[in-house]
């Protein structure tokens, strides 16, 4: 075993290219064993085990830069690093994270758990070596998708402008070529790896006059790839034409290719492009075969590929999904909007069903934000689906082209609140935050997946501007659903269980932490009134006078940053209509990023926990009160 | 004259090319003469005359969908479709606004200030035509600068790939093309133009083959133009490679070449491109000359083009610039990055002093500010100069790669609060409510331009995390500048005037309007404490908790959203810390969109006035004491 004898990445220098072969056998069958008992993202690991192995052989972290769009493709990269021994606590609380971590090594330079930031972050790198006169390497390792990315092609941009040295690592792993063109563009990539490059490329020009078929060739290879961005990415010109050099495309499990390109890359002065093409899930026979299921796995069995997932209800996700098919049955208005998470947003079956209504137009949150305000404009109900945490990139079109519209967009947000073991870069914690102080919006969270039907069909109803939906990644508390969709007052929330002891407002989850902590409360001779506060905007402003008037302790609960969430909200009508000084405890999410963990976990970091908001109407209780039911 | 009989797109119908040419004079005398007057967007409508023009001669607006992006260059479209009498109203309040506005016309169907928009809402409108079975035209008239934005490439890459009719007019007004790089584009442009284009392109293959120098010929050019996207645009190889039909370039003025290049457009199937270069200020000298002065002018002298602009008071944007250069000088680590505003955010004195240390990356906010990140985390100081309502475009950018990192980014947030004419898409009123609840923040607000400039000090000390200072677009308070800029105590704030009737917290220019309440104040005997709250986050707690203690009537007043405000983080912070039911009153700006009017007109409009203020101080007073003070 030579990883057994791997400290750091200095232990790779002596290796010989046999070596670092056997080497990413052995991390394979480390990974494949290790993700088998605790999950993870093994098929994009497994696709770029000769990638990393071939980074640190030539590179020098951490003096050279390693910048990783979307960490979750670093789990080699930690093996390398030193942090082998760390793999059965992956991504659970106060184990190894499942994205890069500055906390956790010198190594990690730049955490992100969205994508497309790897460009933009490799170029800060690089002017700030410049600035200060030093000469490391900045290298960004990107996949094809990420490329989609506003973000990232503005990056690209500038970065072909500034013509600073860097090397970005295209990590392509959904193309398939087919042997002939394959064989051409290796042509063409070692013509262009060449060090005498412009000469090179004067012979490639007269090449190119002398075969005309080749004009053809590259347009059937065209039409190969539906997405028209893949092909600029195929042919090389994408980057030639921004400004970067460009090399590739190499096979990306062949190490002495790739070994050879990149050292070639390394002393090209300015930007360079190195095209990889790797295969997800390479070496485990079950990744290779579905690598969509196998991008985020449970534990399974290794033999079998089996996967060991304990069959409970069906997530939010799902019930999204099948309500989504049921009203667009009836409406032909509908259509679904997604930014490349059709299947993470529950709607391959609406993508089955109703074909011509899905639109999936690739990592691109912003403009599907504002395309989803045309198409309402023009008539369309879209139902834009979104996991909340990647919504925070359109919020500038929510604003300024949803709401400002006043357009009948309909946001299907999954994902809120704590996400687990994806931890910090991917909770939707602040969508409140960031969407109720955008005039027009209403947004709803349901108490359980039954009234997360009837909201859905309250948004389709609604025709005054756009309308939230926002539920959570667990799954539903298994209630029955009505056969029918109702819509609910937009505005009304609902008393779920009495009581007068104190009433708390609760949304999503937290309704059902209200009912425990309500139960534990009868014990001490309390009731706690339990409202379902399922209208974040606009508020049942009818029952919160009434609450004030009532006079009984307030309190408000909400997975969610406490700043600017829900009971701001409460606190604002309260001191907006004459009622200011009326008392209410706030319970959320405190200002601070929480790691990952199980999303039971993080309610105990958070304190969203039956237990202290029994504990704090407990402590809201006058005193008197408190002794008489002691007694 | 033409322009007196026009009384909608209808009537351009029946005229000849030379009746167009014709008009197309008229109405740029009528902008040169009305803007004169009510100042304007003069350089940028100028310079779309003739294209207006030919697009509502070919098209059937508004059943033919013309989709401005940014729409101030929609001043001749408004001229003709029936508002030529509303112009002596421009950007007034209740006035003609300087944007589209649906709400004036059925011939405005998109509203946007932001660029990069045009594109997603042509594409949503084309679907949502195909959706209803229909056959309008949609065309999207874009600039260069905008295509640069990482939306409007995200939406090229969808429109692409989804094949849809449509029309987006390239208006290109940077480029200047050498006679015989322009021909040569001409004869590509009618070979492309030409209904049999499959064919031509076979021959143009074939011609391509034959002149080997036209390789290199292309390259010579790419070097003409810094900026390698441009370089794209030019040969018309991006947008054919995205899939879109690729015509032109052509002369923006040349009617007769418009018409027929436009007319060829329509008649196309799928999406096409056409290339038109513009001449920004076309026809008016002093604008020809100077078009980023005549972008957004004031009132001027016709004859002279002297711009008749009271003398005031240095503007806090001014203030920054130089500012900035003070500290520059003597701190290696700060380096400017802005979006495409080195002028209108005060940086063009700094880009002279220190050419290296300004990066200017385009329309790219969100690289800008995730490229800040990169740059602080490896030891530099990135001020990132931005407009609050641009800034809106970077928030994910901000949680994610900035707060998250806990990078050393300062934000210098300008025309923070309202913005006047420029009206609702401009306004900076959100910033405080999308950037106060990420953990990490500092912010900041000077109530005066002295105090900007203790707060820039302050940010480049501070070594701890993001920060940010944002001010407001109005002229300085002509306060008298400290000779040493000195750092101001982090979350502490400042009594500006004592007083025990009541205490009022207030950000930035809403000081002085308090100062303004007191004065109003002490006629009735009453004493208002001004608290200058200048850090948003964190707060004064120390402040916060004795003025609990004091109990006297508690106000706070800000040119932001009350929703999220720094209102609503007092109110927060009462109830996160045990003091639940201090009565705090909220002056803030109400729940919708401001239109165009002044800033003060605005001010009155949301109720930030001296008199508002005073009113409620008066209103909170006990009834006991009031009478006592009537007597």
């Amino acid at each position: 075993m030579l990883l057994d004898k791997l400290n750091g990445p200095q232990d790779l220098k002596g290796l010989s290219v046999l070596e670092l072969e056997q080497l990413a056998g052995e991390i394979r069958d480390f990974l494949v064993t290790k993700l088998s008992a605790t999950g993870g993202h093994l098929a994009p690991n497994l696709g770029v085990v000769e990638l990393t192995l071939a980074l640190h052989f030539l590179f020098d972290s951490p003096n050279d830069k390693f910048i990783f769009d979307v960490g979750h493709q670093s789990y080699v990269h930690k093996i390398l690093t030193g942090r082998m021994d760390r793999f059965d606590s992956l991504r659970k609380q106060g184990g190894l994270c499942g994205f890069i971590k500055r906390a956790e090594s010198e190594h990690d330079v730049w955490e992100a758990g969205h994508s497309s930031t790897s460009l933009s972050a490799a170029m800060g790198m690089a002017m700030a070596r410049d600035f200060k006169g030093e000469s490391n390497k900045v290298v960004a390792i990107i996949g094809d998708g990420a490329l989609t990315g506003g973000m990232a092609l503005e990056a690209l941009n500038h970065i072909g402008h500034e013509k600073r040295n860097m090397i970005v690592v295209l990590n392509d792993n959904e193309m398939s070529i087919a042997p002939n063109v394959g064989a051409m563009h290796q042509y063409l990539g070692r013509i262009r790896a060449d060090r005498h490059y412009q000469k090179a490329k004067e012979d490639l020009q007269s090449l190119l006059q002398k075969v005309p078929a080749i004009g053809g060739k590259l347009a059937k290879t065209a039409e190969r790839f539906k997405d028209s961005l893949k092909y600029l990415l195929v042919s090389g010109i994408l980057f030639e034409q921004f400004g970067l050099h460009y090399l590739g495309p190499v096979d990306g499990h062949d190490m002495e290719q790739l070994l050879e390109t990149l050292q070639q890359a390394s002393h090209m002065p300015g930007p360079v492009l190195v095209h990889v093409v790797t295969l997800k899930g390479k070496g485990y026979k079950p990744a290779e075969a579905d690598s969509l299921k196998w991008h985020g796995i449970s534990p399974y069995k290794i033999e079998s590929g089996q996967v060991l997932k304990a069959a409970g209800l069906p997530m939010y996700t799902e019930v999204f999904g099948n309500a989504l098919i049921e009203l667009a049955e009836r409406d032909e208005r509908i259509v679904a909007v997604t930014p490349a998470m059709p299947a993470g947003s529950g709607l391959m079956k609406f993508a089955a069903r109703f074909p011509g209504r899905m639109i999936d137009v690739g990592i691109a949150e912003q403009h599907a934000a504002t395309m989803s305000a045309a198409l309402a404009m023009e008539g369309m109900k879209p139902v834009y689906a979104v996991y909340s945490t990647f919504l925070q990139r359109a919020y500038d079109q929510v604003v300024h082209d949803i709401c400002r519209h006043n357009a009948n967009v309909i946001f299907a947000i999954d994902r809120a609140g704590f996400v687990g073991p994806d931890g910090e870069t991917h909770h939707g914690v602040f969508d409140i935050s960031f969407m109720r102080h955008i005039p027009n919006m209403v947004m709803m969270m349901p108490k359980d997946e039954n009234e997360l039907r009837n909201m859905l069909k309250t948004a389709v109803d609604y025709n005054e501007g756009p309308i939230a939906v926002r539920y959570p990644r667990v799954s539903g508390r298994g209630v029955e659903l009505d056969p029918v969709m109702t819509p609910i007052p937009i505005g009304t929330w609902e008393v779920v269980r009495q009581g007068d002891s104190a009433a708390v407002m609760a949304i999503g989850p937290m309704v059902e932490v209200a009912e425990r902590a309500a139960e534990l409360l009868r014990r001490e001779g309390l009731s706690l009134r339990v409202i379902n506060a399922r209208f974040i905007k606009p508020l049942d402003t009818a029952m919160l006078d009434s609450l004030a008037e009532e006079g009984l302790p307030l309190l408000v609960m909400e997975e969610g940053a406490v700043q600017g969430g829900l009971g701001s909200a409460i606190l604002e009508h309260y001191s907006l209509t004459g009622r200011a000084g009326t008392p209410v405890s706030l319970i959320g999410i405190p200002d601070e990023f929480i790691e990952h963990a199980s999303i039971e976990e993080q309610q105990v970091v958070a304190g969203l926990t039956p237990e202290r908001l029994a504990a704090e109407v407990l402590a809201l209780q006058p005193k008197r009160k408190r002794a008489t039911n002691q007694h």
